[in-house]
């Protein structure tokens, strides 16, 4: 059957267009950076926002309409799997993620769930064969279950990290078998709710046993996707151990992980951290662990993940800035990790939102590619730091320096020149850069 | 003298100049929804900011080199009005606005300092003779010296009280010499660091007393300016009596000051209060209240006042939609309340800063002005919210109806039809125009 | 049926008391302020976090275990209230609050839903001729059911305009029914998700026209219940009409309304806000506006409501210090709106949240107690403010003064005295008070 | 002379003493844990903050009367020496710290500001041949002066990099000279304004770098203070590179640094970065990397940094429960980085501000000792945790099991019990411990 009527395939008609269903900015085949931006934006659609979730909040009952809902049980899974191939190819989009629990029902015991998700994995095989859209990562959802109450990996209940264990197992083998390019742990119990009753210590401890059992296991099982951590501070735990990039990075550095591991950086949970979005991305980066991307967007004023598809046109260029300069996402996606507002809960929002998203996201990579192409940024910071390039500064950059040498610097200096940081010239040409991307 | 050389009389050379000294978007002759750009946007410039901040911050001294510094007490305030005229006049702006204390400096004595004022008070009407640059409101700056401790016109000392009418007074009087088409409060001190020690109903009372005060000699001079509070939630004290527009309004009308009194909004000071620039406009509109804009941002990051100048063009569209909704700002204007950051020290900084700023607002009212003139919101708006128009819904708006009426209504109703509120194709569009505004 | 076991009626066994199941400082029948603590601390049990949520959050199912999950529908109805009446009498509580969600499920028709209302309120008002505890207040929950998408009284839709004026007329008709002391009204949908598709204008107007209505109904069936708003800064929506107590002031005033309303103020909700509790307790007694009191706390880092039972020894204090000099809550009560954490699962854990907020009050109100009896701040203020009690500070206050009056003052100002404001040794002293209050 | 006037030694003398200038709870002679609080409570005054601090804030001038202000320059810094060791001896504190511009004042070039140090320091090392008052730390301030603009070993200039170099080269002279116990890195410029201009891998490698020049050459000099790092997150910068312990973590790991230093852990930092002061000691404790602290406390409302003076007794407790666990600090102490209120300007609220300070941790220690020794938590602790104690739990923890095992000890699971995390009824115990702390 057909479940999104009346929506053909999704093409690019610029800007002017009025038709509802039609890229403004994104345009697959067009050349951007020498890449096409299908190639270059990997996009993915989560299957969780788009297929599963019902617009429920803390005060409030689902709103959705979905097509798929008059069934149940193994049932909806199935719909929901023909409904995601069809969502998929209207919208032409080359990735799709899921957690373990988006795609089959838990059953009555592991084995039967277990069963279940063999069930889904085959067919979803079977549709992938005809579809051009691949896994880009799967994942176990290891919070929603109330076994989960204290935890997964860091529970105080060491049953539960055998059950932990046994998902990730599975979510391994699941993943091999789709061809997953990545495999992701978000770890939304794995914090605390007070440090009063936490043995933090154990379960930072035991968190990393874990993510070397599963490290050992991929390697067994033949396994090759990259391994990704997506930090977020808090929400739904008061504190989680993953806080922000550098958090996990300290965390993997600690355990002897970091060359097994890279971040997913979602873009709502650096804003709930306190940083921005191109922070999280810039410092992964320069630390060589940027892997893959959350896409979405939260309200600064907001103070809980709001999960927001993207459209802020800043954000997005400043994200693809930092892409392009990682030389891509590698293994990497942009995954719509963003919902519908509750108040959009027809079925043609769907489409309405994650064109917004791709379109934003074509438009961040055009203004960031020019930026870069234009090497706007980087003269800036050529210049700003030419003083490393000679002098006392490549001493001190190459190591041949110390304290003596240094002080004696200092006090043979006789007056000491700054230049101006102009932040309100560099951000008026980004608004410049903007605007210009798409003036004819 | 020129304090500003190599920098000529700032013109408008389109987007694709790469002349740093020219505006891109701002256009003062360019027509927009019937006005100039330059009667539209009634930008003034902030003379603290810009003639006498110094760059420093809690954890730094001053930073910024201004050729005007080489002068001291009366000569450096002197100094500073020939520098702020030729500003004025390079970068050709309408309007400006200044306390009290950024004009001239205290003398040893109220008398002494009311002198001051005086001196400069003069010499500037005589530079305005042949400027085109007015004056949009001055303000008594009630906050700075040591003695407004515990409070101005809140104060627990009643000497303090006095003291802060003086300047008031005077104030006015100035205002009524200069034509300032405003005048401001900004109550810094006009609140609590802790209501342990505090009598808030006391001092909201003093508050209402001082204002009433304030409005019969205004009357009594004939000086005709619209009267504006500024509302604050925090920073320099705990807690601001202003907090936000709501809370202000809240205290007009119990205090029947509601129609003396409008509101200058500023942008960062409604991010601090948990609150959009455009929401404050919005509600300050509905409520007849809109009277002159702060125009600077903030950083939703961090919890102080930046005062950066405004370079975001999402919300400049929207300010300058509410604007337009608002027919307009009236005597109101666009001031600049906002510094150069410390580390942009330099003098030609300040033209990059208000360059940025003025051509932001510009690009806002254009992409505002699009919106408005193709009914976009407005038709959205019409639509949602047709069901009062007829029926059910016109009775209520019409005050025709009661509980029993509509309980029969609703125990009558079928079903509910909703429509989807389509927020993710809205900002689309938003984008869409905002992209589209230059493209040519 | 028992549905709690093990536990007795809870009593007063002092600080040292090892049993779980004991109020350790509360003791209903001693007297404070000269009153027994049972009549001043009016405390409710909130039927909807006690009795009905099930501990999911927006990214994990539900995890308490209730004795009446046994069943559904209506007997899971009944079961409730003899569940909550065996809870009143075992906790020794005086007052319950509930919404008509609560206590009976939707039917499939308005009419149907009304019919099980009546149904459990006979229930409740045959139980309540056997117990002492009685009803503080009920509302109509206009917020949880999907039809309130785009809002209740402010919704887009007049349909639900009227759905809403039902439900509010079915609510104070049982109001009275059941001898309800006040009447809520929480607006957790009476906001926006977004300025871009809202008539905030008429949405305002037509909440107005709504509460005048329900005023003219109460009256019309002989209701004397106080009515109360309950602001609420954000959350659901992304920002609510009753945003604080000013805010909710403005509205009330702008509409002709607030003689009939007071505020029902939260303490988690002033926290979203931007304000301590006893801020938003303090700004609605000096304006006449103190009705009654949602006692729960929120975790300051975090940016949603969490509801948690109130344990700040500091802030029940500080409360119950604006209920003392507001001379107690008259109408209105201290009801828990607080939910048992998500861990927190087993039934006794509502034992000893409870025991855990009511001790927490009882040292706040001997605490506070103390410090008014002993004038501790009364004094303070009073001396800080001593300038208003003659001279020119009485001619202030008693508006016999004005800006010719104030300057010549001004001007005559040899050397202005202030005094140091001493917080850190109030905090000292507040520190002393508290550890003293229970030293023997 | 005498600088505080009417102030004797200050004495401890019990709760009920209503001597303002008296320890109502800090008695240095009293045994807690089987160390006397002096030797528990390793308390330091802040030069900064007691001696040259002004009480000017980012709108208004300094109101601080302080009796050595009538001098200046040398004359100035000799007389905050005899100030300090007046007020030292009065409060009866074992340490100070100070940055070195606290001390003495800039001179005119590097040299001469070196040789303003050495006249310094020869005095305070005078005084403290005659005082029990030692030198805790001491800093260099990289922050304050212009030249700083754009950072200090970050700094895009290769010449401040060399300056701040030199500084603390004489940092490290000074704090052998005077016996300091550690070396405090707060780089507070050390981060940057915006990432459009920054070259973030450079900055931090920098850093790396000039960390590891100071290890050679406090190694070289035999200067074996403990090296500490201060994280802050932001303000004075937007993003500071030592955001949190966790990142600071990070960092050194990164770098080769983390057995050459630990952190000094400010109360407010932590908040500013969204955690708790407790969390923050936690993190580091069990980690190995518990240094210092700044015991001071920041109001969860304001988004900067109050630095008020530590007086929250839930925090005082939790945080020496934090060092009971750790051991004590070993080299480091609780440092009071807190100022007087700009409200709060007479010498004497100096002392009340102290005084409130340490009676606040003196409370806290003999609750949280009290709380140890009865294993309040522990046993919490012990009793949750218990499954990894045999069975799976022990193979988990004893690193004997792996993915296969634990999915057949998953699929062979029945039931799963979980226990109640019981978080209400611990804060309630948490409250009686506190209540009961000086109960007699």
């Amino acid at each position: 059957m057909t479940y999104f009527t009346d929506i053909d395939k999704i093409k690019y008609e610029g800007a002017a267009s009025t038709n509802p269903y039609a890229f403004k900015f994104y345009n697959p085949e067009e050349t951007v950076g020498g890449k096409s931006m299908e190639e270059y934006l990997r996009f993915a659609v989560a299957y969780w926002h788009t297929f599963t979730m019902d617009g429920s909040d803390p005060f409030g009952a689902g709103t959705m309409v979905r097509p798929w809902d008059k069934y149940s049980g193994m049932d909806l899974a199935k719909a929901r799997v023909e409904a995601a191939f069809e969502f998929f190819e209207k919208l032409g989009v080359p990735y799709f993620c899921f957690h373990d629990v988006d795609i089959a029902p838990e059953g009555s015991s592991l084995r039967e769930t277990n069963q279940n998700l063999d069930t889904i994995v085959a067919m979803i095989k079977d549709y992938m064969k005809d579809s051009k859209t691949k896994l880009l990562w799967n994942t176990a959802n290891n919070f929603t279950h109330p076994r989960f109450i204290h935890g997964a990996a860091s529970s105080n209940n060491a049953d539960i990290f055998a059950y932990s264990a046994a998902k990730v197992k599975k979510g391994l083998e699941v993943g091999k078998e789709l061809g997953a390019e990545n495999y992701v742990f978000w770890g939304g119990r794995e914090g605390y709710e007070t440090l009063l009753n936490t043995d933090m210590k154990l379960e930072m401890d035991n968190l990393g046993r874990f993510f070397h059992m599963a490290v050992d296991y991929a390697k067994e099982i033949d396994f090759h996707a990259q391994f990704l951590i997506e930090p977020k501070p808090k929400e739904p735990t008061t504190h989680q151990y993953d806080f922000d990039v550098a958090t996990g990075y300290a965390f993997l550095q600690n355990y002897g992980l970091q060359d097994h591991f890279k971040f997913n950086i979602e873009a709502n949970h650096a804003t709930l951290a306190g940083h921005t979005f191109e922070h999280e991305l810039h410092y992964a980066r320069v630390n060589g662990m940027l892997g893959s991307v959350d896409a979405n967007q939260g309200d600064p004023l907001l103070g809980w993940d709001t999960d927001e598809f993207p459209t802020d046109l800043y954000s997005t260029t400043l994200a693809m800035y930092e892409i392009i300069k990682n030389g891509g996402l590698g293994k990497g996606g942009l995954n719509f990790d963003a919902k519908v507002r509750r108040g959009s809960f027809e079925p043609e929002d769907l489409f309405h939102a994650h064109i917004a998203g791709m379109d934003s996201f074509a438009v961040g990579l055009k203004v960031a590619q020019k930026l870069f192409d234009d090497k706007v940024l980087e003269n800036i910071i050529d210049d700003r730091y030419s003083s490393y390039k000679d002098g006392i500064g490549l001493e001190i950059v190459e190591g041949r320096t110390d304290f003596h040498k240094l002080e004696e610097h200092a006090l043979g200096l006789k007056e000491i020149k700054h230049q101006s940081g102009r932040l309100e010239k560099i951000k008026a040409t980004i608004n410049q850069y903007m605007l210009q991307a798409f003036a004819r």
